[in-house]
């Protein structure tokens, strides 16, 4: 067996990429170090993300797939759909899919996020998830070809972009699970307020309990009535500088 | 020498009244248990907010006087004005401001705060303070003697009128700081943003570390540019019940 698998996994692998097991369901991802590995932030989202039996799930800008993947682990959504404007990642996170035999329940789709709504059609989500690029650029494309560049600052595309879209693709009652910084906060709020996301539900990670948050992990609700729910806060190393059990049980550390 | 402190604080108080040890500069405070006592809330909020030398303060909704007392304490701000509707605690705030020899320092007008900007000028403050009602009143006002209802329910003001008030009498760059609740976060975002007044720093008090936030100690500043920081959680209880150090230390409980 392993024997099949590693001839599997070899073939799908390109150079300079590796696979890391993700500790679920036996999951692998392939990654590129110089080019595309996923972060912490993407997997606590998957975690703090939630889909219901039937669920269809958009993800905007995937990266390497790692949110649909994990999250296809996770819950009982019905279908996944990734959408990546980056076609060496987008291919990346399409050979993920074959590497854990995800063909069925996860498309990847090489496109701009923007066109989401003509892609899926308006209304047509129960859930979107998002890993936007979280800085702001000043300085316009000068290297649309760093993928990191892309995939951190908003380039190719802005926080009203992604508020817009998801809002655009997902149903009444929707759900859109995004991760930022908390630096960019009013500015999120205001951003889903204006597309009729209503914030309901936000955590906070904190690299240690006594220092301040570097993520913020939002919940929002199409056409929800105000009120938010903000949730005890997510904490990654204990006193000891080890993980804390909440990063270990919950996200597989 | 203690005999004379107890005749002034004997003189001073009226009956159902007590006074007491704010554990600050030997202040004490006068409170009444069925009508008006301050919450952790405004401790948190004096300790949270800040003033410079030569500053002028305003609380809008001060109730006992608590946090223009406190902050007097710890600031060397130059002069704090109280406004407070109900004549009862005004009456009272008026009197602990006696009772601590502070007369010179702090001014307590009975008066409805959304008068602010007509009593004391547009544009003639430093620093506004409020721990406002966090209640939402649906249903007017009913019983409009009940001091602990108007100072929790918004029957005589609300968040949009605190707001606009403070922003109407700070100077540009003067800072607003509010304790509230972190279920109505995205509305206060909203309306302070709708008033000029940019959050720029925030810490949310949470009962244990694992468990969600009862406030938010939210500092805006007039006229500033979007970017806020979050602060680490303040907790009031560690994990064997007792006050967390930073409580016991910061705030004297």
């Amino acid at each position: 067996m392993s024997n099949i698998i590693n001839i599997e996994e070899s073939e799908l692998l390109k150079p300079g990429e590796r696979t890391d097991d993700l500790q679920r369901n036996g999951y692998k991802i392939i990654q590129n170090k110089e080019k595309f590995c996923f972060g912490m932030d993407a997997v606590l989202l998957s975690g703090f993300a939630k889909a219901g039996r039937g669920d269809k799930v958009l993800d905007l800008g995937t990266g390497t797939g790692i949110i649909p993947i994990l999250m296809e682990a996770k819950t009982k959504a019905d279908h996944f759909f990734a959408v990546e404007i980056q076609e060496e990642s987008a291919d990346m996170a399409r050979r993920s899919v074959i590497l854990n035999g995800l063909e069925e329940k996860i498309d990847v789709i090489c496109a701009d996020l923007k066109e989401a709504p003509i892609l899926f059609g308006k209304g047509s989500m129960d859930v979107v998830t998002s890993n936007p690029p979280y800085m702001i650029s000043n300085h316009g494309i000068t290297n649309p070809d760093a993928p990191k560049a892309i995939a951190r600052h908003e380039l190719l595309c802005t926080l009203d972009d992604v508020v817009l879209t998801a809002s655009s693709v997902l149903k009444e009652g929707g759900r859109f699970f995004m991760v930022h910084r908390p630096l960019r906060l009013a500015e999120i709020f205001e951003t889903l307020r204006k597309y009729k996301l209503e914030p309901k539900a936000m955590r906070f990670v904190h690299p240690y309990a006594d220092r301040e948050p570097g993520m913020v992990l939002i919940e929002s609700i199409k056409g929800a009535k105000p009120e938010i729910k903000v949730g005890p806060p997510v904490i990654i190393y204990g006193p000891d500088g080890k993980y804390t059990k909440e990063i270990t049980e919950t996200y597989g550390y």
